[in-house]
């Protein structure tokens, strides 16, 4: 959590939120992240998402099975989910979703939102074209060879 | 969402999962993307964060407000978080989660787990360290030249 820190306070200096992360692995660091969303313009480029990348890359595998992660903040909506996909054992973090509330970084819409049924969520969702679609979720299941995950 | 469609079967014929999202403003097809999940060994690289990213990098902006995203699927929680973070103005879907589950791509737990009180959830999570984290925040609510999100 020492280095996790450490990159919080480097993502305030270069100029982008103040979150770090970093995963460890038999009590090794293999992978270290901040957020960059307003340096790289990408929304997606939180502390715990870029920590992810990193890690799978680094163990070219898209599970982090045995991984733990450590993060300056509690995970927003999107890092959570990912950090699901991604089959992590467990989380160690730091500030809460209040703290960063308090100096303007909310994610308490989106937790809202998440909740809502379609029709009443803010960003307006529209169903088309279903039965063409799942011409492609026909061809994955008859696939012999895929990788499931 | 026609060309939505093609990249999912695309993303089958490549050997990952069915999914496909393209991303438009002003009429215009301005991203695309699909899952690369396994291909890329990338936990969070769903159809709508691929085509997100692309869109940010190609508009020079971690906003895309004006635009439209047309995904081949209802979103999982990850991406529809990710997408209020893009501030996308109107979603257009095909298949629901219902459909994906049939195919064994389901989203349900995370769903669940995200209401879930932080002692509840099955990835263990641990508070450490709060009043040392507490500082990049203390930084970044005293930065006078920040960048807002």
């Amino acid at each position: 959590m020492i280095r996790a820190i450490e990159l919080s306070i480097k993502s305030v200096n270069t100029g982008t939120g103040p979150f770090g992360s970093v995963i460890v692995k038999d009590n090794k660091i293999i992978s270290e992240g901040f957020n960059t969303v307003t340096l790289s313009n990408d929304p997606t480029s939180h502390a715990e998402i870029a920590a992810i990348r990193i890690a799978c890359k680094e163990l070219k595998n898209f599970s982090l099975k045995g991984c733990d992660l450590y993060t300056t903040c509690e995970p927003c909506p999107m890092c959570l989910s990912a950090i699901y996909w991604a089959r992590i054992d467990k989380i160690y973090y730091a500030n809460t979703r209040n703290d960063a509330q308090k100096i303007d970084f909310s994610d308490a819409l989106i937790y809202e939102e998440l909740n809502k049924s379609i029709k009443d969520r803010k960003i307006p969702m529209h169903q088309i074209m279903r039965d063409e679609a799942l011409k492609a979720f026909e061809l994955w299941d008859k696939k012999t060879d895929k990788v499931k995950y």
